[in-house]
């Protein structure tokens, strides 16, 4: 089957939204190797943000992540949070892309995750030996960025306008729900029995 | 339905296999609360060692976890590393166990791991705010006992033969594999490519 994406489709937030939802397995099928070749990284980070997107179409936390090989610069893996329709107390876009990538070596991609990454994602993508992290909002700082340089991994920012609005709009609007895929539901009860004294 | 599995049930490795392969959701039907309230730390290890049985048995890494309510003494939680069987690059015995029990509040559970956590593992438990970590097999260093300690979570070690045999056994057949349980695919590249040269 010839591939519907080719090496001259016009990159668009549309396309690149086909993308982040067709199955990782499905990608060769279906877009030409060139496309991919073809994307900056801010193409791939706007793949994250759309998969962020899509976990919130979904009512869960809009954070995405995605994999991709260094040279072929194709997408090995991605994903997006799943707290809520998965009931999974810390699949954040990092773990999804990791675990949706399987046993491959990490050591010669990179990861673009939309938010910076917490205090589990960050020593993960350490030990999975990732060369490189690229992060679309830091407004909201881990601070982790700086431990995951210290253990080799070149870590850069690269900001998503779109990643970020969505980002503050849900932590505003569901401040429970965002601080619960941060700490866990203790800190949420810990909050409420908090204020309501 | 009457339980199968009554308070007078006698504890044995044979009954603790079975709730060791039942699924979570199972146990309500299948055994009496009274049950699991008799049941020592050292029992709920045991589980954990024939969850890494379980996980062995399946091709994989022997390395299980259980997670416990602090008063009710029922199982919330459970599983084995997947790496192998779920092709899942980093799913150890407490991130199952962890994601078997959903969006709950870990700070009233004890977790009951049969490997000292690893650098992922390790974080995720206080992040998650867990009241209590035992752990079964510190043959295999992982240092970060002290580092759980520091973030308030208390960590107890109960040391269980049969697993630190079962562990001690695959490592010694399955160096690769360990390795990359521990440190990902890129480490046994780079090991076999220092062996060879």
């Amino acid at each position: 089957m010839t591939p519907y994406i080719i090496k001259d489709t016009p990159v668009s937030d549309a396309v690149l939204n086909v993308i982040a939802h067709l199955p990782t397995k499905s990608l060769a099928a279906t877009v030409d190797p060139a496309f991919f070749q073809k994307l900056t990284d801010a193409d791939f980070m706007r793949i994250a943000v759309l998969l962020a997107q899509k976990g919130y179409d979904e009512g869960g936390c809009p954070i995405g992540g995605v994999v991709v090989d260094n040279v072929s610069r194709q997408i090995l893996g991605k994903g997006h949070n799943t707290l809520v329709q998965e009931n999974h107390p810390y699949n954040h876009g990092e773990t999804s892309a990791i675990r949706d990538a399987g046993r491959i070596d990490f050591s010669k991609t990179t990861i673009f995750t939309t938010l910076s990454p917490c205090d589990v994602c960050a020593p993960l993508v350490c030990a999975r030996q990732f060369n490189r992290v690229v992060v679309g909002n830091i407004t909201t700082i881990s601070g982790n960025e700086d431990f995951i340089r210290s253990k080799g991994v070149q870590v850069d920012i690269l900001e998503d306008q779109m990643g970020i609005d969505l980002y503050t709009k849900f932590r505003t609007d569901n401040p429970d729900l965002d601080n619960e895929d941060w700490k866990g539901l203790a800190e949420v009860t810990k909050s409420k029995a908090a204020a309501c004294c």
